[in-house]
């Protein structure tokens, strides 16, 4: 697995650390090149990592689609083949935050995660599936529902066949009704012009937080559509957000 | 031809124009995806223009990697069959300004230009044979003397074949060696880990500016190599720059 790591100049000490998962089709090349996230991540001293988004394994004609398309939902697959490789939630919350430790100057006790799309699902699920592992979290147009997408099920069924409940415990939206924890401190930006807004479900996701009683900033912004120019945008709202709650003021 | 224009919010009357070309295998998105340009612009009030880099059009399969690669050099080629479409110097000094200006509210009194590699080259040589046309000209890692790299003088002898003088009048380090007109205000920046440092000759452009009495800043930075993180770091040292020639203070 390859990953990017931004490490600012001049920092003094062990710095917090920001983790970004990347959207489907994306690499751990896509956040680098396209979000101008340099210049916040150096301006409060934070370190950020951001992983490829999924195996780079081939299992077969019809499978090298999803694994093209990077279609990893950040989930631990349970149905086979998928189950061997597909295990980017461990991942993403085990595997490589250990790695960051160890090799870099970090502090593990400073660590915020957030995504795009499919990558802003992937952070949602990490914070509320690990309650006070995460100081914050962000998104920018996260899947929020995925249970509810039919777009987005066949994925879920590859890695889960037809069990619901299993699906459920991967989906942001009914993992907030059941969240125990401290404060999230969940940040959410979309676009209204967001081509794929009828998948994302963010609706559905403020509801649930407003029903649990989680409070969560979501913010859809007029004629901004799902890509890159809306991330770099916003970016800078996001990492004064994380700022917050990873450095001292 | 595509190209690529962005026009910031809230201008008041005719704006200001900065036209930026590209490097070989870029297009028209490649500068405004991968610099972060905008916000200088924004900043600045200045309209910025980046076109395609060369016709998309095939010739049959040698021909095609010259396409393949945008390996136009801004140039108006004389052999056939290059000579029918890269006409790019043409486009872009005149067919371009002339759809800007017609088509958008643009100070056509108030206009520069800048460039990256093979672009940088084309923003130079326009500059230079053109005087008092642009305002200001800078350049990222430029090809400054073609004529002398002998991995560059291939493409040129496609368009020119065997005669050394056509080659010579597109070329920085030989044009401004007999430049007249007002100052050319010239910003370049380089970095010192280049990879293609020897084929872009730096130093032949400077002692020939020095020879001719023209002004120039060459700036050589530790580190950096060729690419986009390189022209993002200094990308808004470029647009205070233009910033000064082109905007009332």
């Amino acid at each position: 697995m390859r990953f990017a790591i931004y490490i600012p100049d001049n920092l003094e000490g062990p710095a917090p650390v920001l983790y970004h998962l990347s959207g489907m089709s994306c690499s751990e090349q896509t956040f680098i090149q396209k979000t101008g996230f340099q210049r916040w991540a150096s301006h409060y001293g934070i370190i950020v990592v951001s992983p490829d988004v999924c195996p780079r394994i081939t299992y077969g004609v019809e499978k090298n689609e999803i694994e093209a398309k990077g279609l990893s939902f950040y989930v631990n697959a349970v149905k086979k083949p998928w189950n061997k490789n597909y295990q980017m939630y461990s991942y993403v919350n085990e595997e490589l935050p250990s790695i960051i430790q160890e090799n870099f100057n970090v502090n593990k006790d400073r660590q915020s995660i957030m995504g795009h799309s499919m990558g802003g699902h992937g952070a949602l699920i990490s914070a509320l599936k690990n309650p006070g592992k995460f100081r914050s979290v962000s998104a920018f147009a996260p899947v929020c529902n995925p249970s509810k997408s039919p777009d987005i099920q066949f994925i879920f069924k590859c890695y889960f066949g037809d069990d619901e409940k299993a699906i459920e415990e991967w989906d942001a939206t009914c993992l907030v009704t059941n969240y125990k924890g401290p404060e999230l401190n969940i940040l959410i930006h979309q676009g209204n012009n967001d081509q794929y807004k009828e998948q994302l479900k963010l609706q559905n996701f403020a509801s649930a937080c407003e029903k649990a009683g989680i409070a969560v900033s979501t913010n859809v912004e007029d004629r901004f559509d799902h890509g890159f120019y809306f991330i770099s945008s916003f970016i800078e709202q996001h990492f004064h957000h994380h700022s917050k709650f990873l450095c001292d003021s």
